[in-house]
């Protein structure tokens, strides 16, 4: 569950909630309107770190969160006992190799980067974390298995068979795409919250025919 | 005042709030987790200018705020009646030209990057935004005074003075510089908001060399 | 006269050529296929300063070159005493204001990046290295003379007049956009050097607009 | 064999030179100093095409060439009957994604980036064109013959175990790190041609470390 909020009170704040709540993990991204020094980084995951006793996964996407966390910092973060995972989202496969070099072999890192989800599996990545399963999740679990049985020949064909869904997904935002792809797929979604606007025809008409190439829909 | 949040519909809550406590403008930052599309921007904008009857200043600042208006985008939000002025923080002052050549010559904007001050005076800028008068207000009157007279020797000395301060200013993170710079001239500030940090003592001892240079701390 | 080639050794025989030539100054803009160290980079300027005797301006123009040199190594090349100018060519006023800073106030720099005309002299730069002459000699000049006199308001008029010529030509490269300007205007100048091929002809077309705009031309 | 040069002219003069001297391809980076669009990159290589009956290989490599080669002018490029190849330096495994989405899953690229070895073999790439053959030829060749048979975990390992000193040699330049490589495991190779200096003595110690524990020196 994400507890991530502008200021570490409040993070310590929703992260208990959430702990109450049942939730059996929290993942945070930091997010201030200030660019933070590497002792601030540390400073914040520590404080909510010893707030709640559940297991806390790191994410990193500087794109969204506007702060980018070097492999260096995110290897000192996890020497705090109960941050144990990392979501890493820079779309560089090579921050990827540094947190492996960094950490440690073991660290548990999970991609966050559609369009890297072939190039990550074979890094090392634990797992994926995708919004793409809402509208293709056949074609997901599949890469994934085919990773885990070293089919690489299939794999690549599978990576490269959705790779068209997963850029459009990430170009034009996942609210907007995922929402649009919902309501072609016969799911009502309802509206999306502002300042988002849904996507203009033309995106709707891309998105649709990417998803009739993938036979999620018929032509 | 600041009015911005997360979603259009809170920052007409704030900036009602404000119209309603007597702010005679109110400053917008868009500050959405998801990079907006200039249709958003245009129609977050409107929503809220709709909303009140106060002047609005657009403010750009993309690395604080995450996104980077464009000169176009931003001409396009000046052709709501009630936005009136622009501050401009990205720190590149052909940003300041190109709005001037998309909007008009009489486009009000503001400089919000403090070592673009000389330059941005120059390519027309109204005004001058800057947390620096906590510290050094002469000085900056001063600059502003000398480009008011056309004393253009005196202004470009003035500025090359202060400008060590500007930079550390920007280096450092206004909160963190401003509240060091303050304490140090003998005003108690409090703690920083976390998870803001307070600057390190090798930090606090150059800002303190850069305030003895400009005398406004004794050696 | 320009001297810089790959390797040192070409360097220092094209500076000594010009300078049996006749030369009264020569630049040197690095420009290796491999990004050089700032040891290499000050040897490099130091080996063709030792050959020949003539003032030698450093040229800074990354886009071109390929090679960024920081205010610090400009500053450090600025020590052998035959090199004697900077020409600045980043397109960022900071850049001249940490030159200043880094060098001194007397440091004799000139602007190579058009579009910052105005906010260079301002910032001190001691004259202006353009292609624009070719095409609008006048406006060129009395931009400097406004300068020179300390008229701020008629310097900036003039400079947003000649400004969307500037930017042209810095946009499509100056050895496309001044040989379609010169034809416009009737001269000659023969086919550009491969690989380079003349402007599409709505690019001239937009050329020839600015050029009707600003006079040149008559409609 | 390497024909590239600054003007059209001269590339196909080295690239005749080539196919009378016996080479079997060429491969062509454009080096211009001007940026170059993409009607006269496609121009360039047809022009040397058109010259020559060996196949070409497009190399496209930002960081040294100085013009970065989009997916989509690459697929262009490859429309010309004989060039057959393209080496892929940016860096970003994205990159040759969209290559193969432009081109055709059937495009025969070759990764140019050492640390991308692994996950540009997973994305498609034949082959790996490198400089640590001249230190670690073994480990080149089992990362190869790893991907070949589709050992994953191996391939993995294999690359995570040299991956310090691919990164060593693209952080300090190839010919700046190769000879300093090639001196400590007892190859003379004569000085760097200028304006190229040595590896200092702390980074031919940190080589010497990374080749002491990769088993190519003795401790």
């Amino acid at each position: 569950m994400g507890v991530s909020s502008l200021t570490t009170e409040r993070t310590v704040h929703h992260a208990r909630f959430a702990e109450r709540a049942g939730a059996t993990a929290v993942m945070i991204i930091p997010t201030s309107y200030w660019k933070l020094t590497d002792a601030e980084i540390v400073r914040h995951f520590d404080t909510v770190a010893k707030a709640i006793s559940l297991p806390i996964a790191l994410y990193n996407n500087p794109a969204t969160g506007g702060i980018d966390l070097s492999p260096e910092v995110i290897s000192k973060v996890l020497e705090i006992p109960n941050v144990t995972m990392v979501k890493e989202s820079t779309g560089d496969v090579n921050r990827m190799h540094r947190l492996v070099q960094f950490a440690d072999e073991s660290v548990a890192f999970y991609n966050g980067s559609n369009p890297l989800a072939l190039a990550a599996f074979v890094a090392g990545a634990r797992g994926w974390c995708t919004a793409a399963p809402h509208l293709i999740p056949a074609l997901n679990v599949h890469l994934y298995e085919a990773i885990e049985r070293k089919e690489l020949d299939l794999a690549r064909a599978l990576f490269y068979r959705q790779l068209p869904l997963l850029q459009f997904i990430v170009k034009h935002g996942l609210p907007r795409a995922l929402s649009a792809g919902l309501e072609l797929t016969g799911t009502q979604v309802g509206p999306l919250r502002t300042p988002l606007l849904p996507l203009e025809a033309p995106q709707v008409e891309e998105l649709r025919r990417i998803l009739v190439k993938l036979e999620v829909l018929r032509a």
